[in-house]
């Protein structure tokens, strides 16, 4: 487990460390967009049978490693793993999103709901440990490496709220909303519960070997200026707080990412994390100037990008990488950038777009850093 | 034509001039959450049955007159008329959002767009003329005046393309984004052809009586950081650079409002409009402190706020004026502030939360000025 890790760039930027290129992963790099992950879905016989399969999760988490220089590796699971072992009933049901049997819609359902028994989630953790073995290798000199290091993850509380409320996606959150504006208590309790179980849930990834962890805020950005702060960052924050920060002597660092979270910048990057993530819509480098020297950041590639040229996804790439700029700063110590997309990699991208994408980002950053 | 307005508050908050109270009108106002629509759409047969009928146009436009004290009409059509008029054969399937019978999907289809002949659109300005008319009323002193102004409206060049490329609505934009990003010169040539057509829509409407215009970007929120500003936001500006701000020796204002437009609220406010629309995750305090000596500002509440009782519905206005605050300055000029929602009305809202909306907003407002 505590193997030395061949590549650790993608920790070194995280916890604004120095770098020899910026650092890539993709969010949902293990995906429809590749033939191999369909093939290997295709005899699980599900989602579901291929996230709750910890030999199943490893094969399809090592894919895109297999075609891509990838910085990192993710856990591959769902988001709403806690929620269905908390009871709700999670199905994917053929070509539509996540769906709960049992919502929760009054106040019988809130006061029942508990923080899960982590066991039911054995077979994340599981998962977790295999694919560490499975990213072991052999170096040059005959030691035992780690490829790249793994992230784990799970929803934020709210985002688990949303789901967990509305039973469903939703376009509009007015079942989720409707409880927030008239019956706050009933939401702050499911939120309490979510911030409890997510901590635990992500701690036990930690044990199990998940060497960075990020928690996913996608529908923090649907919430009012002033909700957002109360019912979303204040429990990511609690989730923050509760982690184990440290494992095998090293720094695990925490991302967190509020999709449309643009206009609370400031204040999430107070929340305890090491790293920001940022969708397309934020300027990196007026990021970088507010809060750069407190935070790495994470981002944030519009995925549409991908159906272009390569030539046209090359430059692109660039272009975020000289929005951010020269991670080193002139007075010598090193600002954090993670390049990623700003949301999660679409099935209709050519896998040759990511190639491109992967090789645009290495080069153009070591240019960077040589010029700089 | 040129009766002076009973109520002219709405009018003076968009120029940043003294009010009695904080003017509010809602987005779709007029719509399914009334029963007198549904029965007016029912005559109809169908939502463009509507639309392009000036007198039941009419009569929708002034039904949520008739139940709240609201300080503006809005003329009741759809952003889609302008594509529609273009031959691109705008439909609305029952239950479904909007749907074009030829999207524009390849360089032969693009070339051949043109601005399209007004005279299609004429149902448009003959339900503004009607409107005008049906707001007339008489005062106290025996005098022909106005109700309340009279909003006219079109989508943005950019989100008009984001339908005319997708052919309805998406959830990625995929189709569109991939115009934009692997054949720029296709995209740019509909956005030209969209604005100058927007431009002279907007203008006839001011023509036909319109007393002010806004400018949905409904879908600029969805571009990147750059993308932003070279395919929405350049061609709202050429917009509003071509339209006619005075009407009858009367100022016409002009508002533009970006979904999820937050990060670029400062180039927003400079593309010329006299009113900035604002979503609901914009701080309106921190807004006007960044923008509010140059525009006024609409917005923000959430429109499922709606759902809540009446308390609630009551005290989350309240916080939305107080987040702007009392509108006079301390140097005794006035800010501008149009209460709105952040979006759309829901077609599930009770209609007694709208009245209680209406009356906190200009009770809570008048109590502001009286403090101030």
């Amino acid at each position: 487990m505590s193997a030395p890790l061949q590549n650790d760039n993608f920790l070194r930027a995280c916890l604004r460390q120095p770098t020899e290129h910026t650092p890539l992963w993709l969010m949902r790099q293990a995906g429809r967009y590749l033939p191999e992950y369909n093939a290997t879905r295709g005899r699980a016989g599900s989602f579901m049978g291929l996230a709750t399969s910890p030999d199943f999760a490893t094969e399809v988490t090592l894919q895109p490693l297999e075609r891509y220089a990838l910085d990192a590796a993710i856990l591959f699971s769902d988001i709403l793993t806690v929620p269905d072992a908390m009871g709700l009933g999670l199905s994917f049901a053929q070509g539509e999103g996540p769906r709960f049997a049992h919502p929760l819609r009054d106040e019988a359902g809130v006061a029942a709901l508990r923080v899960p028994d982590l066991d039911k989630l054995r077979y994340v953790f599981d998962a977790v440990a295999s694919i560490r073995k499975a990213l072991l290798t052999t170096d040059d000199q005959g030691r035992r490496v780690g490829r790249v290091p793994l992230i784990g993850f799970s929803g934020s509380p709210w985002t688990l709220a949303c789901y967990m409320v509305e039973g469903a996606g939703s376009d509009d959150y007015r079942l989720v909303k409707t409880m927030l504006y008239a019956r706050p208590d009933l939401m702050h309790r499911i939120l309490a519960v979510n911030a409890e179980a997510v901590a635990a849930y992500l701690n036990a990834q930690i044990d199990a070997g998940a060497q960075a962890v990020m928690v996913f805020d996608s529908w923090g950005g649907v919430l009012a200026d002033g909700a957002f702060q109360r019912f979303s960052l204040a429990y990511t924050q609690r989730v923050v707080q509760g982690l184990k920060r440290e494992r095998d002597g090293r720094r695990v660092p925490v991302i967190v990412f509020t999709k449309g979270g643009g206009p609370w910048l400031d204040e999430i990057a107070a929340c305890g994390a090491d790293v920001v993530g940022l969708d397309w819509t934020v300027n990196l480098g007026a990021a970088r100037a507010r809060v750069g020297d407190r935070v790495a950041l994470q981002g944030n590639l519009d995925p549409n990008v991908l159906f272009a040229p390569p030539e046209v996804v090359a430059r692109e790439a660039q272009a975020v990488l000289d929005s951010f700029g020269p991670p080193q700063r002139a007075d010598g110590r090193w600002d954090g950038h993670v390049f990623n997309l700003g949301h999660g990699i679409s099935q209709h991208t050519p896998p040759e777009s990511v190639a491109v994408l992967v090789e645009a980002v290495h080069a153009h950053s070591r240019r960077q850093r040589a010029a700089g």
